[in-house]
Order: C-alpha cells, then sequence, then structure tokens
C-alpha cells in the first residue's frame, strides 16, 4: 500500500493511493496515519478494506508528510562511504547517530526556506524507514518485521550550522522545514529489496546525486537493530539511513542551495519531492 | 500553580497541587499538561479555576513525567564551567546541544533501568524548562515570555554510549528510563529568578551534587534565544539547561550506577525526585 496525508498544514487527513493512481480518503477509517495505525496489525486492518469502496478525493491536493506525530526522527551520518568521503570524515566502524527536530518535518513538495543567516543550506535524499511494531534489541534477524515501510526524505542540512557552531550535529539538522518526508509511505510488503533502489536528487534540472541504497555502509536491518539497543523505536517513529555522494559540500567548489533554486529527488519505487528554496527574509 | 500528571504509565491524567499539597483532578479540564494548555492562554484558563471544586485525589498515586506529549526534549551540554572541567572538556563557546529521545522520559519516582551491557550509567540533576508559546527567532530580552514553567530533570547518561561507540551524544542520553521528569511543572510566576536555584543530587545518601543554577555558562532566556533560532520551540517541548559538577564521570575514581542504588535529588522551589536503579535482567 501508498498511504499518504493530504490536505492543509496542520490538519492533514489520512489517505491511500489507490491502483489507479489516485488518493482516496481513509479519514472515517483512521485518525491519522501515525502510531499503532502503523503497527502490522493496524497495517492488516488498511489493507483488508475495499480501496474502491472508499471515498475519491478531487482536485489538486497538498500532501503532508507521509507520517503524522512522528516521536523520533533518528538519522543516520555518514553511512556510505563515498559520502563520507566527500565530507573529509572516515567511514564510521558503527553507525553515527543524530537527531532531527520533529518541527522540521513538512510535506514532500513543499517550500524550504533557508534559514535566517544561512549560508551552506544543503540537501541529501536518503531512504527513510517507518517503524511500525516496537522495537526494543532487537536481532538483525528479525528487525525488518518491525518496519512499516519506506518514504523518501530530504535531510536538509545547514553545514556552517552543523560543523562550525560548535557541539553537535543537531544544530544544522534541525531548522523549520528542514524535513520533507513523503509523498507516500510505501508498506515494507511492496520493498522488495530496501539495499537496492536506486536514488537521486537534482537541484536546477542538475542531477547531483545519482546513487543507490546498494552503496549504505550499514544496512536497514543494521540500522533498525542497532538503534533498538540505545533507545526503544516506538510505532511512526523515523530513521533517516544517511546520504549518497553529491551533497553540496562535497562539490569543488562547493554548491549550496539559494532563493529561487528547485529540488527535485525520487527513489526507485518510492516516488518523488518537489521543493521550491525560499528566502527566510520572504517569510516574515 | 503546581501542575502535574498521575496515575499508571501511558494512562496519567493531568492534574494540579494545591496549596495544602493534595492532588486535584483535572482531567475535566484539560486532556493532559501538553501542548496548546501550556501556552499562556491555556494556562490562564486552568488559572481561573477555583481550586476547591476540583475533584481530589485519593490515595498515594503514581506521578508520571510532569508533561505529557513532549515533541522535542532539547538538552545543553557542559553549560556549567566547574562540570565542563570534570568531564576534561572546554568551556563552550556557544550553547552545545543535544536531543535526548522523548521514549525516555518517565516519572520523577520511577525505577531507572540501567541498560543491556552499560558500564557507565551516570546521574545529572538539571533545571527543565518547559515551552509555552511558540518560539521561534526570538529575543533574549522576551524570551522568558515563551517559557511556561520548570520541572526537575534528572539526564541519565550512559557515559560509554556517549563518548566511546562513536559520533554523536544521542546514543549515551536516549535509553528508555533515562528521563525522568517532575514531580510537577512549577508555572514561570511561581520562580522569581530561574538563575538563582539551589539543586543537589545524592546516590544512597551521599551528596555528589550539590550547586545552583547560579552558575550555569547560558542562562535560560539566552538558551530559549539562542535554540529558537536553530528550531521553532513549540508548546510541550523540554529544555534541559545541563548540570552542576559532581556526576559520576567526575569523581576519582569515576563512580556509577549500580542496581540497587537509589538517587534522590531536587531543585529549590521546583521539589525533589527518587528513582530506584534495577538491572536491565530484572526488566525481562
Amino acid at each position: 500500500m501508498k498511504l499518504l496525508r493530504y490536505g492543509p498544514s496542520g490538519n492533514e487527513r489520512p489517505g491511500l493511493l489507490d491502483d489507479e493512481g489516485r488518493i482516496r480518503d481513509l479519514g472515517h477509517i483512521v485518525d491519522d496515519i501515525a502510531g499503532d495505525h502503523l503497527t502490522a496489525a493496524g497495517l492488516e486492518k488498511i489493507r483488508a478494506l475495499d480501496t474502491a469502496s472508499l471515498p475519491l478525493v478531487d482536485g489538486d491536493v497538498r500532501l503532508g508528510a507521509a507520517v503524522g506525530r512522528i516521536g523520533k526522527f533518528i538519522c543516520v551520518g555518514l553511512n556510505y562511504a563515498d559520502h563520507a568521503a566527500e565530507s573529509g570524515m572516515a567511514v564510521p566502524e558503527q553507525p553515527v547517530l543524530f537527531m532531527k527536530a520533529t518541527s522540521a518535518v513538512i510535506g514532500p513538495d513543499d517550500t524550504v526556506v533557508i534559514p535566517r543567516a544561512s549560508r551552506k543550506t544543503d540537501w541529501e535524499v536518503e531512504l527513510g524507514v517507518v517503524i511500525g511494531d516496537r522495537a526494543h534489541d532487537v536481532p538483525v534477524e528479525t528487525a525488518l518485521e518491525h518496519v512499516a515501510g519506506y518514504a523518501v526524505i530530504n535531510d536538509l542540512s545547514e553545514r556552517e550550522f552543523q560543523l562550525e557552531h560548535g557541539g553537535q550535529w543537531v544544530k544544522g539538522k534541525s531548522c523549520d522545514t528542514f524535513g520533507p518526508i513523503g509523498p507516500w509511505l510505501v508498506t515494507r510488503d511492496e520493498v522488495a529489496d530496501p539495499q537496492n533502489l536506486a536514488m537521486w536528487l537534482e537541484v536546477n534540472g542538475h542531477r547531483y546525486q545519482d546513487g543507490s541504497t546498494r552503496t549504505m555502509v550499514f544496512g536497514v536491518a543494521t540500522l533498525v537493530s542497532y538503534i533498538s539497543r540505545y533507545m526503544t523505536l516506538m510505532p511512526g517513529d523515523v530513521i533517516s539511513t544517511g546520504t549518497p555522494p553529491g551533497v553540496g559540500l562535497g562539490q569543488k567548489p562547493p554548491v549550496y542551495l539559494k532563493p529561487g533554486d528547485v529540488m527535485e529527488l525520487g527513489i526507485e519505487g518510492l516516488g518523488r519531492q518537489r521543493q521550491q528554496v525560499v528566502a527566510y527574509e520572504s517569510t516574515r
């Protein structure tokens, strides 16, 4: 299934994409694409519905982030060897974890705002993993059973805030609009192999990132197992699994986003995103 | 006011402490001590109630974390100069920020679990700041207007996970039970000066931490303003503002928690916490 959230920001309704690519409303079935509705039992209830009986949604609606009420937005750093190299950092021996503020989450095609005083706002296409059933200290072998599905994420990053303002990376990862998720949550049964998905990102039509989840250092099952040793993963938690080479920081010379730029990105089988970039001042 | 949450874990009800120190139920007024109920307008509604008319809660009830549905649990590192010194780290030029998983939150007197394979579980008494009104890029001068109130926090930390497992600190800060908050949320009007509060922590009756918020490097108003430049602070977000000297890591030789230990901690005017420490294995 492809589950989604549509409507105005902050008032999204749950829906799904039917086989003809039309949005069907789920608002009378679940309150949101979130929390316990994402467990195996919760998804089974939605799967059992007669899709054709669900109300069709007319018109050109905005899509919200594919998951609501995200409890934890966990990111994995330097998880593609080539990206570590372009960042001038070593390939980590263990997964590098950091958090992104949940207040950064937006829809897949929403506007991205360059923060005030930012000079180094950058892009990162990433495979997002949405937790279904609670995971605490789970082995690698069964870790994927705790995954509800996958979604495209753009892990926007302000490199100066991240690397030059002292301390930890969260400062450069958490700005408002820095977390587009979607267009939809594709349930795990529709993704035959999460470690063999093509992924790409373009800015103004120039392809900067052109990779595959095949070259991840730590794969999805390893990450879910590893993270679950440090904290319990809850339904609706999101893990962004790192980015392949081609970020702005890695260009020679570096290239950063500016107002008017348009990012387009996608992952095989998970859909695509498109964000226009605007100046902070234009939003005040 | 002293607002609180009482009842079984995961099913807490909202309440307040009356002038006689008795718990009064707020369940028919607000759904939780959380979110928009913590804005200035939300708190005003609760303040306008006739406390004596609220149902008394009988018996010896468990207290939950003083805030529900926490969106972001933001921590400030090395924010007391003496603590930076005992940790062998420099006093930062800008606030050091990191996140704690919201799944780590527990009640003030709940049991703390030493994680599996942990050898260095440590304590940190901290002044918690609970956000009331949304704060985005706010000046220092008006930053406190965005604070709903204050609470005691024990920012439990696994030093090996934090410092020796590669990457960022979040791994050592986010384990289940690592975030007791409470016993209550004391609204801002009852805290004359958040930069002049005595704070202490004892393990098995030995006083390890005996400090004051007076010696913070960056005060509450500065922190709220600073953080709000990087991410929008939302009602119910929590900032833990750093710990004074006396953590286990700073002892010579270091002292870490072991099963059977009892932590007691408190901050002037904000109440006290008491946690028994148990082994991971005892919880399986």
